[in-house]
């Protein structure tokens, strides 16, 4: 029987498996373990009309009738029914209602069969429950009746209660409802209506409605109800109810967990009313309870739910929590769902679950979402660690690291050096922190986006990073850092960045290394396997470059070359260069750089020899290069011996308005040849020298940044190919140099003039970051003020830097590709940038057919298992 | 006969009349003379191959042949002949020989019929000419021989010499030749093969290729030759030659010009080696001249000549330049050209063609570049005045004033208050300095490109403007202005702005007033016959739209809200909305801004009554309203009685690293709601009050800025949409308001965002100048830095801030106008900006299907010719 047919499904009882997904999530579950073989009472679902209709005492009779005889119950034995919400998650706004279709009358049956203890006791129940939960009578009233009846008998429990004592804890509550104006129908088909009828009230509530909003549910999503024949857990024998599950959660071991409470029903063993058992012995001793544990007890019965147990996970393909009733030692299945889980054990169990042949291995791939990964490949705070918030900001760059805090460059690298730790404090950053940043363990700014410097700097070092911690504020004159509430950090205060939820914490937070091995390699193997994109990491260093081979990179699709001249003892020669006032000049003081330049390409070719390599020449404009302050200044023009007024001259004559669109890229390199030029010597150079240290051939890929005409691709390729050409005239090699010359697509109007610039260009790799900047008009750096506002308003569905605007960078990008395969359908198209470690950018480049992603190397695992989902079309 | 076929065409002598174009311009105009029945001395033109074939006797005898019969010379009579290059402005390289043909044998024959003395004399011409043209010997040599014999006989010059000092004198040129090995055929054919194979060898040199290629032309052109007969101007009667045309070079008013020079050949009477006479006797008076007129020297030869011009300028249709010549008072025509004129002087002279139907109104139309209307729109530096440069940037913003020199906007502000002029003379300007530059009469800025601030603004206002004068050097401290060369200038200094040609002059230089009735009032008034496109103009106050108006504006295409803001008494309040802390603050601080708003828009609705007008709402990011320096901050600080920290925290909380791609346009309504409400209502209210002052309905069109994404649009389209309810609802209209809400379609993704937001708008508007920003990712503010030497290299075509890009950015717009009218076929679309007044820019929108194009007032009759010219298909 089909559910979308009838609005009725029937569950258990010999009744057909449904098609998954097709009833809702409580009663799809209860249907495939039926179908599985398990225990579970004769049940159905009522949906929308149907369960409507059913509210007609009537028709409610039919459906008894029809259930009973489908359960194929003994005639004349008693029968309660359960209500429940269809769905998981309803059941707060909803509860389910259980011990219906008591009639007095059954009341001897019932004693006959479970005793008069619990004949009693369901009746207590019954009317308790109907008080609350259908009249709307205050739970507290029937906590009061029950507590006076309590104490009366010096009783700790209702178990201690004896059956009249009950009965006229019953009378009260029948009473409470009558003060009230209701009534329990004696008539067990009106009873259910009645009760039915309640419940479906409260799910077309407008408060149920705001709940099924604010959980991502249609608000106006039609009843589900699910009528199920009850099993009672009261009476003789091992009689009780209890929760299971067979995982660690925060692992994902193999290991029996939950609670058994005897004499009860539904999830009172998690309510704390009476103390539980657990389940195993094991668990018992582990725990050093008391209490003998279910397994000691009813050892068959326990037996029997660690059968059913290990029989549904394999069968249904997940790990579950289910919640069971035992009567007289018979076991029934009320209720199961997913386990709860952290990211780490999520992984062991879908890797497990694909080993055992539970799952198929592209359904595990499903199940991880790729950024969960990130869990594993930095320290995380430690679930549970005591931890106190005195800041919130945006999760940068993941991993958790403490330490004193520093509030400057300098200082984190003065700490570094005494080998102490340091957490760096800033506003925000800029290239000069580079040395900064990565001789510090985590880093905080207070202003600042999910794309400023710090956050792409961070996530390339792999530093744990807070930006745009607002509600910190900084005087960095003082080197205080003051919260809201007015405490105030001193250096050396100790703090903990945590990059996963964007907190900073007072004091040294506990935290559990990274781990990469295990389940984690096993299911990037598979990920591998599946996909069709390739992955490459941004790596600007050799030491970068070791990291993205770590983490099986597939090459390197962007090396910043910029970053080199940041460092120590070259950002001297790199200002000599910008001061210098005629080529000549400058050609002299890029022949201090042309060696270190030289070295540092052998190093990243040799660290990723066989596999390619994308170098983009100077990107960023010189003024990013020259010194800010007027100390600073005075102490560079000292070091270079020049009059310090030409260093402020030169600096104010590079000054930009917007430097995003001003002298930068290949315009410096149309500008000034001789930088380009000392470039490509130094990586042609390096590619002969690292080639015969290796053995291996090198490829460069050449990569000329900013690109917006055709004819800035042409002169500067002539220029490339003039060096080639010197060189191998030079003899300096073997035979031609082997390389390939590209360009960044990061402006609309390369995207547009993409045929041309293909028919020039050997790959094509987009920039989505300056790309987004260009097609909103809308700066990274400066979008962080109003981004969160935005997105929150609706006004766009995603921050555009974090996830790829489909509508508008995706459209573009699509004509460019579209123009660039018309004249060279072979031409390799691939992404770098921050979007190429996002899944949801990743499964866009998937379906645009692009070649590969690049990103940083800490988000490699992330792309890899990022692109089989998106190849396997399963992304979220 | 076509000279496509044979590359030999018949001049005159009955010949057919070639198509135009189709021969070299010269013999093209002789051609077309001669159809016009102009008495023009048989000719035939050689081309390429035919012309090196005639360097051969035997073919050059058949030519001759052929062309005797042809001009049908009575047989026995004397013929000589002349050589010209068939393309004006060859002559410098290759000389026209004339005389040729002349044998020694034929001296008798000329004698006979122009007297003894021009026969010696014709000799004496070809053996000189042949010596310095055809042997190349220094033409000094023959000066010196000439001079030689004029002191023998104590003569003036060689009409005064007898026949046999002639003939003495031309053996001596004979020897000279004989001494360079050279000797003149004897046969005239040979002679004449000679001739043109020497022109030939010259044509094509090196330096003729080199001067072909520098004047525009095909450096390897085939050559063209004009084989003539000869009009001989020696000898008995009214011989001469001399050059006429018929309009005054300055003005276009009619006035005949010229010289004529009794007893000489070519264009002798311009060489000064003997004083020429005027042509007409008013002319003689005019000037106060003793010598008398060709009209009293030669009364019917004069009169032939004057109608002549008349005849040639109306059956050709162009005010010319002739070449004539007098043959014992027989008049021939031996050349003819386009007279020189200033362009005040081309419009007069298009018109009055026109006027007269010598040519169709679109030709006349077609003949004026747009930009040279500037002239009339602006006072100009009077042609030929006195004027040093002491400074040279771009042409920023046409005009010419005069003015002592300050250095500060407040200082122009100053001057203007007690009715000085001033020049305002700054390093950029900034929106605080439109008070000053509307002040001073002229601005110049050391740095910046043609789309800067100062340029824009001064377009607008219609400044001259001068904008990147690089080579003087400003201090502003010192206030000083430095020139190259180390002259200073200092505050009170007089200079000239040449914003026409983009010179700083020294002192005061002449110049003339504006003109814009008469022949301007009649070409545009048939351009706007003529064009399709609607011309609309950038006018932000009242002043502004009345000078619109003035020019025939269809409407303000764009009203820029902020810039009313900047002015006196209410940047005060505009600050202290942008310090407020909360919408309440900031409401109360706009309600001092929203009467000044209201009033603004009933000025500009009343001036513009009947016709539309455009309001953007506020875009710059606020910080620009702040003030910068910390003096400018205390003294704003005391004025608001706020702590001077407040407004240093805020506008650092405000600062942004790309302003251009930060927080304005629609972001800022979109955070800030009340500002665009205060804005709106102010809109709404001046609508209703002008429209019950001038009885005219107001219907406003309410654009909003930046948007990129269609729901920026749909949350401020509700809001106007409210603020639209609540005034109707006020009752203080008689019905609906009526409005409409547009797009400033600026970002790329707009642009691709087309069909929503085509949806949800009335109109769209691109703005080009940011447009180019982004699709190019360049700041106009700083691509002034590279921008010359990109558009000299060849990397872009055009500045793209100048004329459209019509590869990057005509290519998105394209793209966005299709998506737009497909969801909404009716839809207005427009340009504003800077390209709306750039005649190859608004070809573009012609062609792609705009309807209006919105400029600066003073731009609005340059863009009404430009449509004009594209809708003609004559656009340059």
């Amino acid at each position: 029987m089909d559910g979308s047919d009838s609005d009725i499904c029937w569950i258990g009882g010999g009744a057909a498996t449904p098609a998954p997904g097709g009833f809702g999530s409580r009663a799809d579950w209860l249907a495939r373990a039926a179908a599985a073989g398990a225990p579970v009472p004769a049940a159905l679902l009522l949906r929308g009309q149907a369960a409507r209709a059913a509210a007609e005492p009537r028709r409610m009779a039919a459906l008894m009738a029809e259930l009973t005889a489908r359960a194929a119950i003994v005639p004349g034995r008693p029968v309660l029914f359960a209500l429940r919400p269809g769905a998981h998650g309803a059941g707060a706004i909803t509860p389910a209602l259980l011990n219906l279709g008591l009639a007095p009358g059954m009341l001897a049956a019932l004693a006959a069969r479970h005793g008069n203890w619990a004949a009693a006791d369901l009746e207590r129940r019954l009317v308790q429950a109907w008080g609350a939960n259908v009249q709307g009578i205050e739970r507290e009233e029937f906590e009061f009746a029950l507590y006076d009846a309590l104490k009366a008998r010096g009783a700790e429990s209702e178990a201690e209660l004896a059956p009249d004592d009950l009965a006229a804890l019953t009378e009260r509550c029948r009473a409470l409802i009558a003060s009230e104006g209701g009534e329990i129908p004696i008539d067990p088909a009106a009873q259910l209506a009645a009760a039915l009828g309640a419940m479906l009230g409260r799910w077309e509530s407008p408060r149920a409605a705001r709940r099924r909003l604010a959980r991502g549910l249609a608000p106006d999503a039609p009843p589900q109800v699910i009528l199920q024949v009850m099993a009672i857990g009261l009476g003789p024998g091992a009689s009780g109810a209890g929760i299971a599950g067979l995982r660690d959660e925060a692992t994902g071991a193999r290991r029996q967990t939950g609670r058994y409470l005897p004499q009860a029903q539904g999830e009172e063993a998690l309510m704390g009313l009476r103390t539980p058992a657990v389940l195993s012995r094991e668990e018992r001793d582990r725990l050093g309870l008391g209490t003998p544990s279910l397994e000691e007890r009813a050892p068959s019965a326990h037996a029997a739910l660690t059968a059913l147990q290990d029989r549904l996970e394999s069968a249904l393909g997940e790990a579950l929590e289910i919640a069971f009733t035992l009567e007289d030692g018979a076991l029934s299945l009320l209720d199961l769902r997913p386990c709860r889980r952290a990211s780490r054990a999520a992984l062991r169990i879908a890797v497990e679950l694909a080993e055992g042949g539970a799952i198929a291995r592209p359904e595990a791939l499903s199940r991880i979402a790729p950024v969960q990964l990130d869990e594993h490949l930095h320290p995380t705070i430690l679930p549970g660690a005591r931890a106190e918030t005195i800041g919130q900001g945006l999760a940068a760059s993941p991993g958790a690291a403490s330490g004193p805090i520093v509030f400057s460059p300098d200082a984190a690298e003065a700490a570094a050096a005494a080998g102490r730790p340091s957490i760096l404090v800033l506003t925000e950053t800029g290239p000069e922190d580079i040395r900064g940043m990565h001789a510090a363990l985590g880093v905080v700014t207070v202003r600042g986006g999910m794309t400023s410097h710090a956050a792409l700097v961070a996530r390339g070092l792999g530093r744990p990073c807070v930006v745009g911690a607002r509600d910190l504020s900084l005087d960095r004159a003082a080197e205080r850092l003051s919260t809201r509430d007015g405490r105030d950090f001193g250096p050396g205060a100790m703090i903990t960045v945590d990059g996963a939820t964007g907190r900073v914490l007072a004091g040294a937070v506990e935290t559990r290394p990274p781990e990469i091995t295990g389940a984690f390699a096993t299911l990037l193997g598979w990920a591998d396997e599946a996909r069709r994109l390739g992955v490459r990491a941004n790596a600007d260093t050799a030491q970068d470059a070791a990291t993205a081979r770590g983490f099986n990179a597939a090459g390197i699709g962007l090396c910043r070359t910029e970053h080199m001249f940041f460092q120590r003892g070259r950002i001297a020669a790199m200002r000599e260069m910008i001061l210098a006032e005629t080529p000549e000049n400058r050609r002299t003081a890029l022949a201090h750089l042309a060696p270190m330049q030289r070295r540092d390409f052998v190093d990243l070719f040799r660290e990723m020899a066989g596999l390619p390599v994308v170098i983009r020449l100077l990107d960023p404009p010189l003024h990013e290069f020259l010194p800010h302050g007027p100390d600073e200044m005075a102490e560079i023009a000292e070091m270079l011996g020049v009059p310090v007024a030409r260093i402020r001259n030169r600096a104010a004559e590079l000054a930009e308005f917007n430097p995003m669109l001003g002298k930068r890229g290949c315009r410096i390199g149309i500008a000034y040849p001789e930088i380009y030029e000392m470039q490509v010597e130094a990586i042609f150079a390096a590619a002969v020298e690292a080639a015969s240290l290796t053995g291996q051939p090198v490829c460069p890929e050449i990569m000329l940044p900013l690109v917006s005409a055709v004819r800035e691709l042409e002169m500067l390729r002539e220029r490339i190919d003039a060096v080639a050409a010197r060189i191998t005239a030079r003899a300096e090699t073997a035979g031609p140099l082997t390389y390939t010359v590209g360009v960044m697509v990061e402006t609309p109007r390369a995207c547009l003039r993409a045929g041309d610039i293909a028919r020039n260009a050997d790959f094509l790799s987009f920039g989505t970051n300056d790309l987004t900047q260009m097609l909103y008009g809308l700066s990274r750096d400066d979008a962080g003020r109003f981004m969160p506002d935005y997105v929150e308003k609706g006004v766009f569905a995603h921050d555009p830097f974090h996830r790829i605007d489909e509508e508008g960078v995706g459209e573009i990008i699509r004509i460019a590709i579209a123009r660039a395969r018309a004249v060279k359908p072979g031409i390799s198209i691939g992404l770098c940038g921050e979007h190429g470690g996002e899944p949801g950018s990743i499964d866009f480049c998937e379906r645009a057919g692009f070649d590969y992603v690049s990103c940083s190397p800490y988000r490699v695992p992330v792309a890899r298992l990022a692109a089989a989902q998106a190849r396997l079309g399963v992304a979220p």
